[in-house]
């Protein structure tokens, strides 16, 4: 049996479990985690060594002796509506007061900004003061019944994913402040720390950088229940101070405000359309990220050891998919994941190494709260949950290696989960090998996701599929994720500049108004023209949900006349609608898969326009048929609709079932298992086969095997439930 | 037993039946109807006799001597994308070429307009040309794949009544053509032909014109998978013509375009906020209906005749809630009724005579093409179940007379319809004869329904019930037509100026950017101040779906800090919700009640929202818990707030208690009936109590009776289905 490319969490005091574990899973690296350490025995069995560092916490002397450098961020206070004179607005109400402190420094000051949300009207700097002994601004001249917030700098005095192990974890330790490294007093001081930890630290191979400098937005409230008032991955909210918007105007010509950033305190999540401002902001960021993350890199680097990222946590500014990553001259990626469109994430990054940190961490207590190693957990069957979906994606494009994190000796008690690991882990490395051997077989279709973040977002949205789930595109991605088909991300610009040529179908999927769908982008007449000409060439274009809408035209999909559908948003509620009956396209849609219908969509070409699936809503209790999955005939090309989409083992084959039909190929395709709960990925130059069964129950399943001299050969397996087999099908 | 105050649709050929049915019903009027006539015999029978007549139609020698005056409307081609080199648009493709014929004089061209709608985009007039022998537009220099369409003038050659009549009931009479009274030629012509009508017709005691000039919008497509294009009771976009838009342009002092009317091809559907041209427009065309109507009601009371009018059909520009209706100097009105709130609506018309058409109609088949006075109809049970509902309102507010329409022979295969119809006169002449005794007792409640069209469409919203159901206000209106409160509605201008002093609950209720819930009405500061300000006093905002909602604010619902909720468009993804749990309110909600809970509605302040109902959704599998039903002391009052509204018995006595908490009556009052299917009005001057079951079951009902000295007495009563019991409960 192969053995390698395993990263393991050792733990200092559990030798003995850390060696057998390192044997048994057959890892080649022990790591040390937030919260263990590793002893002379473990650093010196033999085993290549990583080491976790936190580059901008652990400084908390340094953070005390120059608090101008402790990181920031812009806060709104909570809206207070006028009844007094003068108004006092207690700036921190509603905030945790351990994670934030007001920076009221007369730099901060100059930055802030007082409201009037009833109008959206800034107030005069001379009707406002703040009162430090309070921590009030306090506003005169209000007017009665409107509502006034404070735009304000804040300090975050406590680093978020300390605070979050402390208060999961119940650690008493004291809390670690943040560090910007925008001052040069700060780069000196972490270029000294780098330097002086390598030396510090033989043992170590591979630094493991957690990640970089800047956390994603995760801001605390003080009322237990709204313990998390804003969470975003991707936001860049958590990178700001004085310096940094005094160098932007420097560079760029034009000065943020705070305004730029809180946005009527909504602020500007990933899940929204990027404003130029913003993606100006994050471009200056992460020009700075890379060119001091380099520097630490360069010394990691001159000690002969290895630098690979972790792609998590302070990660804000570092943007795999920027064109700047390869200068950080990293040597690899490590990704947790818990689905398989953060296993392609992972893997497309232009690097050396593509780790994959598998869940569940080695920790009492899952993200969400629920036990995982203690009483009530079932730690097996969720990494078997999640493994399913990695799996799936694995057979589609390998990554170099795996491992785990957290306390290991919180497995001893979970004997089956020891085991399950042992099968993942040879399981990965056969799949691996067998990739090595020759690409794996793939259909000539080339899908182009469609947003308004294109390339530098691709597979993910913001974070981990469950904090996304009420988007309709981490479901496609997850779908995706594992088809024997081409995946890649485009944006608007993209559409505009030519690049749809060797795309075969595009993906636009998403709520009106968000990123993914792509808002007022849509109003360009360039890339509605740009891809109906497109589709009337051939291409295929999908859309889910509320693909390419935009108020203000005649159609609200501004693709409606590709699509052959269109949503009513209330100004076509006078207008008769086409009726239509459903046809059925046999072995389209699998058992178990389901389209939910949304209310509004009616058919704008009723003579060409199939339903393929439709549902009858109640709406007050009147019945409104819906189409829930169409097909037009455009040109040579085809519209496709689906009115939403979640994934689920079915939903994913009939998504490749939908992609099939529009493109010509057939339903009726080799390497397709006749299960949808069964994948099969084939290896032509091993003439091998895998079958995984993603269920929970034993399975049969069926498939026709292709050489490539076209003979064919008809397998069926009968397999255990999660079981992969390896069918060597033609000799 | 009470007789009157009920019209009869008589029959030629019936004389028996007629006669017969005038007697069981306690008929004092017979009236013909569209496709009826009165005989001699029925004529001279001692009964009034209503004589129904259409002012516009049955002229056709006229129009084909005048075609210019024949009736018109702005037609959108529907849009075709540029392929060829030039472009050719049929401009009635996809109408029904029997109701349009295109007026291509130079006048009428002279307003066409021609639109590249993916650029929203005039072209210029040099690039396109009308070739009357094809009937196409052609375009030069389109740009490949954009949409193009043409605004122009149709002539409507067939009134629509008479199509639909002619269409349902296979008439295969000539065409009936409308036309329009604005040239000087048309009216002469109409009031020559008015003042013969009534030599003429020496037996007609009462004119009934059905109703005046112009029809509600009824476009009618090629398609049979789409007949029915488009449909709004109370849109003016059938009363254009080239001379008024001339007239108007030289009264208001700026022109309107076709695209005025056209909207991107949405036209400017009722159920959306009006714009200022469009209430000008409306304003323009009233004022001429008015002026021209009276002349006509004035030659009918030369005559010594009186004129009712027929609130449907042919209506537009009549605005019985408009501020020159009593301009008319009509005797009465009437409105044909399915539901309790067209009975509110025709009531409180300032006039002298209010009659009810109740329903089914006399005619094989209903509205909708279900059969009604056929085999498979059931006319008792609709009549029944249309009875339940305007019973609940006549108990409130009476009307002066109920009729009947349509081909009385029908009945006489029903003899159940017949005796139903019987007991349902009589009971409404009781009711009636109640209310003038004395006014029924009705609860110090002062609720107002705030939209933007407010007075106008008073308890309508644009039709009947069954083709409104999918807006919230029309099942809130419903169930406050039955409701012991006072009921009034307003508009934003009555907000800006004060129209709130003696109002103690405000409703806003409906999508975003409707007329219903108002649109950009919100932004301004003014409104919602001053709402705030009168809820701080102790006036109940009552939001339902989606109340004060405008974009571009910090709150989505302008007036979330009163209501202590909002909802999430997208922009707020990102943020952490308020935990909840429902609290339980005794008595609230009656069994049988429902409220549909919609996503993305949050919390805004956790401390003091109480939410009194919740329902989970699931969103692609996930849990999603969203309150249903809240309640936010804000000030001396409260906002409250409930996610959707369907009018059900049950749910019209939640949305009573609901009003009854709010304002502080609470739930244990006199008057009301401990069974929610069951309704009481009390008459004090009278001492009588009326129990009306709506059920279609024997229900049994206890409420406690309050006398004017406070003195109480319980009263208990067993109701067989759909009963009225009249109680004396107080000597």
């Amino acid at each position: 049996m192969l053995k390698g490319d395993f990263t393991l969490p050792g733990e200092a005091g559990c030798e003995e479990l850390t060696l057998k574990l390192a044997r048994k899973w057959g890892a080649d690296v022990i790591r040390d985690s937030d919260g263990t350490k590793l002893s002379p025995e473990l650093l010196n069995a033999g085993y290549d060594i990583y080491s976790t560092i936190c580059v901008i916490r652990g400084h908390n002397a340094y953070a005390k002796a120059h608090p101008e450098d402790v990181q920031e961020t812009f806060l709104m206070s909570d809206p207070v509506a006028a009844d007094t004179e003068p108004l006092c607005i207690h700036l921190l109400s509603g905030y945790h007061e351990e994670q934030f402190s007001v920076n009221d420094s007369e730099e901060s000051v100059k930055l802030w900004q007082v409201f009037d949300r009833t109008e959206n009207r800034e107030v005069a700097r001379n009707s406002w003061v703040f009162e430090a002994e309070t921590g009030n601004v306090v506003v005169t001249g209000a007017l009665p019944c409107h509502e006034y917030t404070v735009n304000f700098l804040a300090f975050r005095i406590w680093e978020e994913i300390n605070m979050y192990n402390s208060i999961t974890n119940g650690w008493k330790t004291e809390h670690l402040i943040p560090i910007d490294p925008r001052s040069e007093t700060a780069q000196a001081y972490l270029l000294d720390w780098m330097d002086r930890w390598c030396r510090e630290h033989p043992d170590t191979d591979v630094v493991r950088f957690t990640s970089l400098f800047y956390n994603f937005v995760w801001i605390w409230g003080s009322d237990p229940k709204r313990q998390n008032r804003y969470t975003d991955w991707a936001s860049y909210d958590f990178t700001v101070s004085p310096k940094a918007l005094s160098d932007f105007e420097k560079k760029y010509g034009y000065a943020l405000t705070a305004e730029d950033f809180i946005h009527e305190g909504k602020r500007h999540v990933t899940h929204m359309p990027p404003s130029q401002k913003q993606r100006d902001y994050m471009d200056f960021t992460n020009e700075f990220v890379v060119n001091f993350g380099k520097q630490l890199v360069d010394i990691v680097h001159r000690y002969g050891k290895r630098a690979l990222v972790f792609y998590d946590d302070s990660w804000v500014g570092t943007e795999p998919y920027g064109k700047r990553f390869p200068e950080f001259g990293f040597d690899g990626i490590i990704k947790c994941v818990f689905s398989g469109y953060e296993v392609r994430l992972c893997a497309n990054v232009k690097t050396k190494i593509h780790e994959i940190r598998l869940h569940p961490y080695l920790f009492p207590t899952g993200l969400g709260g629920a036990p995982t190693f203690m009483e009530g957990g079932n730690p097996r069957r969720d990494a078997l949950s999640y493994w399913t979906h990695i799996r799936r994606a694995l057979l589609r494009q390998s990554v170099d290696r795996i491992g785990l994190g957290g306390y290991l000796h919180l497995v001893e008690n979970f004997p089956d989960f020891v085991d399950c690991i042992e099968t993942i882990a040879d399981d990965f490395r056969r799949i691996k090998t067998l990739h090595e051997e020759g690409p794996v077989q793939t259909l000539p279709i080339h899908a182009a996701v469609l947003t308004s973040w294109g390339r530098l977002r691709s597979w993910s949205l913001s974070g981990h599929f469950h904090e996304t789930y009420m988007h309709d595109l981490i479901h496609v991605n997850e779908a995706l994720s594992g088809l024997p088909i081409q995946v890649s991300f485009l944006d608007f610009d993209d559409v505009r500049n030519d690049g749809l040529d060797d795309v075969d179908v595009v993906i636009n999927a998403g709520r009106a108004g968000t990123a993914w769908s792509g808002g007022d982008a849509w109003r360009d007449p360039k890339v509605v023209s740009a891809l109906t000409a497109w589709t009337l060439r051939g291409g295929v274009f999908v859309g889910i949900g509320e693909p390419s809408a935009v108020e203000g035209f005649e159609h609200y999909f501004r693709m409606a006349p590709v699509l052959g559908i269109d949503e009513d948003t209330g100004e076509r509620v006078c207008e008769g609608r086409y009726a239509f009956s459903v046809e059925e396209e046999k072995g389209l849609i699998p058992a178990g898969a389901f389209l939910a219908a949304k209310s509004g969509r009616y058919l704008t070409d009723g003579a060409h326009t199939r339903v393929l699936a439709a549902e009858t809503l109640k709406i007050a209790g009147y019945d409104d048929p819906e189409p829930a999955l169409t097909v037009h005939p455009f040109g040579e090309g085809k519209g496709v609709y689906l009115s939403s989409f979640a994934f689920s083992f079915a939903n994913a084959r009939m998504l490749f079932n939908v992609l099939l039909l529009a493109t010509g190929h057939g339903l009726d395709r080799p390497f397709v298992t006749d299960n949808a709960g069964v994948e099969c990925a084939y290896f032509p130059a091993s003439a091998t086969a895998i079958l995984a069964n993603n269920l929970d129950t034993e399975e049969t399943a069926s498939v026709r095997i292709q050489d490539r001299d076209g003979r064919e050969k008809r397998i069926t397996e009968t397999l255990a439930p999660y079981e992969t087999k390896f069918v060597k099908v033609l000799d």
